[in-house]
């Protein structure tokens, strides 16, 4: 009997699996769009939310499980034996409160109408003060772990998020038994017990070994001193707990019976959504650079040192691989940026010409703006509309196009914005370079990647290197299959996450060559954007801070 | 028998005429919607436009004569023998080439392919080079007449209009006999004869009794050395020349007959449209602010001196009152940039919304805006889409917009939009005031005045002034009619223009008075539009024209 593996994983607005053989072949495939979406002007029960609010419904999170296992099993036809791991990826930091019995706090009706009480999602950018007040912190004490998230801590990471429920609403804070990580909630539900992950609480807690100690927690306020045992993993002492390939527990009988499978298999400690591609795609050296392209970009690099890197939001030991350092930087709105556009600025006739041709808006826009030199738009943009979690790690930056005439159309803006994302990716490869840890190969993947291949070659140009583009459109959850593998050992699946990873991983990719010429015409504006990105962004003329609401 | 006169603004759309009594009662108006609107992309015949054209059709000017007049005849009943005098107001620097018998070239066969033939429309914004070189050549010689430019010529006037034909069009150039402000045409055509306006000729083309001497023309261009005689008003020694309110001639037989008037009535210099209202609503003292609101806005204000103003366009003696002078400024886009984002911006949702209130989507944005506090949008914008004509006299300055999230709605752009056209308002009156040129009081005129209460308010609160907002729809119009008055002389008209604009000018005004708080608001917003505003327009960073396509 051949084992077969699942892996799920959780997006921003949907949660997708895959059910794979030892080969890595996709033998199923199953989506779960999240019915409550991403929650930023009310509650489900319509109360309003005051304040920059992203929040999720963690039912939806359940409802994917229910939905996607059995539907994975139907398609396939794999009986359910075969299954011998479950393997998940989350998007991080993506925090709620549970009670004592990991119930999630805003499903019970005590606090249902508590914004606090909800799942924060990694983009929820209301924790700034929290933010700063960390960061002051850290200088004060001259951390020595700071270095290792980029010299600054951002609004996106748990303790952040922690720390602003804390206060503005102290009696939730108070109620709560302790926060999770929304992938420790699913391993923990499917283990029925305990299940932490080492590679979310590295990225996201600041956990080296273990947390800081109590004189930081307690810098940050009095009462927070005991933050980690009393709120954190710490407060666990007998988790299971493990690193991404690493099992946290076995499928617990309750949740085998309602998901269909055997209760007994192995589950993996969960990995963070960028993260888990890089499996996914087969990189296991050090060099190849991954970024992960969806509503935001998560970009990854595997080193063998520690070295510090302008806008690296964590360089952590084993979250990747064990023994290999994992270099993380990341573009807040990428797709989101684009969606948004369309969402809010795409004029009617736009509307109707995209619909005559059979196109989508982002489809049709792209046809308009494609044969557009460099620079014809007249137009130049920061790409900054959700803040800036790279080299200036600053959430509260904002977007910005200049060059607006009378005569500037949709797709000049929808194109000024593509290439600001494009410039915003080369800030960062230059980083990397600058700082001497080398890139030699890119690689891309996740669904605008795939989508539009007239983007990737605008990338390929403003970058100057080569591309290659996974066309496995599952490259995250397979990542998360590729770990249940290695998390089932060597009987079932594999004996380590490395031999897992060459056994499965998707091998198909799609090459995009720089064109020289415009790459070349792109240096003049790359130069503007770096001017207009060190004048709003490092101090020059702090009005996008000043201004926002 | 009463006598009445008719007045006829031509703006940037569409003409509009009215017929007023001795007392400034509109008896008629009518309006003519030119035709070919404004040519940007292509000519009549779909010949494709290169480069930065703004054209129009002189056909359309003629057109609006033969259906304005006639209209106004029948609609208000009034005999033709009543009508004792005609006047015209014209936007302006908008310029074409004749031939001898002052035949458009455009409507020639042999040229009609060639762009330069056509009307070169005021913000036809393809002669940067020409300013700049005007200015090169003002600056070393020292010329003695540029501080009543503001410092500075842009690109909008007569004199880089021509130059650019020159330039790009040295044929053409040398077959036209001449190139006349549209406004001229117009009392040329009706009179029979060259007929000129001193007050177009100071503004746009240097007048100051003479033009600049030769050595200004030949530094220019060695070709250019007798431009004056050969292209310009001194080519007609003879021609007849008036200020507004001066007859430039009589409605010869021809054009009465067509027009179905008397011929042999008092034709008045031509006016610049955004002069004329001063003269509607009735202003005749120094002090008082007039700020004329279409797709631009034109802001005159009367003077007992010669003071040097930054951003003044024009400082010149009885362009509007014998013995005063006649300070000019503008700001270049403020209905157009609104209307841009209307027609560029918005997306479908809103058009089904707006339509099932009942509104425009102007009113439907308006609405959505007017309950944000300031500074809610979050947003900062400079108002440069049609570059800037006021202190910073740079016709390649572009529009920006700051402090895009991805929660930016539609109606925040819109509302960072019309602020950023109140403050670039603020900015010009500030520099009258530190200039020692007092603003006692701000009138305001116009089409978005008259519609948008909001604006109105939001314009008194950024201002900090009250307003005065004239409710007369036809103030150009009427003051065209008073122009027309004036030159009729004291047996049919008034003695002097004084007279007629004290007799017929419109009296009806609005209120608006600045919220002390909402003032007090603005005052963080407005410190930092003028960061942005010296950042991006004196030379800390010039981006905006080096990107500029």
């Amino acid at each position: 009997m051949e084992h077969c593996f699942i892996g799920l994983d959780y997006g921003s607005l949907s949660a997708r699996g895959v059910l794979a053989d030892r080969q890595g072949r996709i033998l199923a495939e199953a989506e779960f769009p999240y019915p409550h979406g991403v929650m930023m002007g009310t509650l489900p029960d319509g109360t309003p939310l005051q304040g920059e609010f992203c929040l999720q419904h963690p039912g939806d999170y359940t409802d994917a499980l229910f939905s996607i296992i059995p539907a994975l099993l139907q398609k396939s036809g794999v009986k359910k034996e075969r299954i011998a791991g479950l393997g998940v990826d989350f998007t991080t930091s993506t925090v709620l409160p549970v009670d004592a019995s990991f119930r999630p706090l805003c499903l019970l009706p005590e606090w249902e109408k508590r914004p606090h009480a909800w799942v924060k999602m990694w983009k929820h950018q209301g924790a700034h003060a929290q933010a700063k007040r960390l960061n002051d912190v850290c200088r004060a004490q001259n951390s020595p772990w700071l270095s290792r998230y980029g010299g600054a801590v951002n609004a996106q990471c748990l303790m952040a998020k922690v720390m602003q429920v804390f206060d503005e609403d102290q009696e939730l804070y108070e109620n709560a038994h302790c926060f999770l990580e929304a992938g420790d909630y699913i391993t923990s539900l499917l283990t029925g017990a305990p299940a932490f992950s080492l590679s979310l609480a590295a990225a996201k807690a600041f956990l080296q070994e273990n947390y800081p100690d109590e004189s930081f927690f307690s810098a940050l306020h009095p009462a927070l001193k005991n933050l980690p045992r009393e709120k954190l993993m710490d407060r666990f002492p007998e988790a299971k707990k493990g690193f991404p390939g690493e099992s946290v527990g076995l499928l617990c009988w309750e949740m085998a019976e309602k998901l269909g499978l055997c209760p007994g298999i192995s589950v993996s400690a969960a990995q963070m959504d960028s993260y888990a591609p890089v499996a996914g795609v087969g990189i296991t050296e050090p060099g190849t650079m991954l970024m992960v392209m969806g509503t935001s970009t998560g970009i990854l690099l595997l080193g063998e040192k520690e070295t510090p890197v302008e806008g690296v939001t964590a360089c952590l030991k084993n979250t990747l691989y064990p023994g290999l350092y994992a270099y993380g930087s990341g573009q807040s709105s990428v797709g989101d940026a684009f969606q948004w556009f369309v969402d809010q600025c795409v004029p009617e006739k736009y509307h109707q010409a995209a619909k005559e041709k059979g196109l989508s808006l982002h489809g049709y826009l792209t046809e308009l703006a494609a044969p557009l030199a460099p620079g014809e738009t007249g137009l130049i943009a920061l790409d900054w509309l959700g803040g800036n979690r790279s080299c200036l790690a600053n959430s509260r930056l904002s977007g910005m196009l200049l060059g607006l005439t009378l005569k500037t159309k949709p797709e000049h803006i929808y194109r000024a914005l593509q290439e600001a994302t494009a410039f915003g990716a080369r800030v960062i490869v230059e980083a990397y370079e600058k700082a001497g840890v080398p890139v030699r190969e890119i690689v891309i993947c996740g669904g605008i990647a795939v989508k539009n291949p007239f983007l990737m070659q605008l990338y390929a140009d403003i970058l100057g290197r080569p591309l290659k583009v996974s066309r496995c459109a599952q490259a995250p959850a397979l990542g998360a299959a590729i770990y249940a593998a290695a998390a089932a050992g060597k009987e079932k699946g594999f004996p380590d996450l490395f031999s897992a990873v060459r056994a499965m991983s998707a091998g198909d990719f799609l090459s995009y060559v720089p064109a020289p010429a415009r790459h070349e015409a792109y240096a003049p504006l790359y130069r503007e954007y770096l001017r207009l990105h060190d004048y709003f962004g490092r101090g020059g003329n702090q009005v996008m801070e000043r201004i926002r609401g």
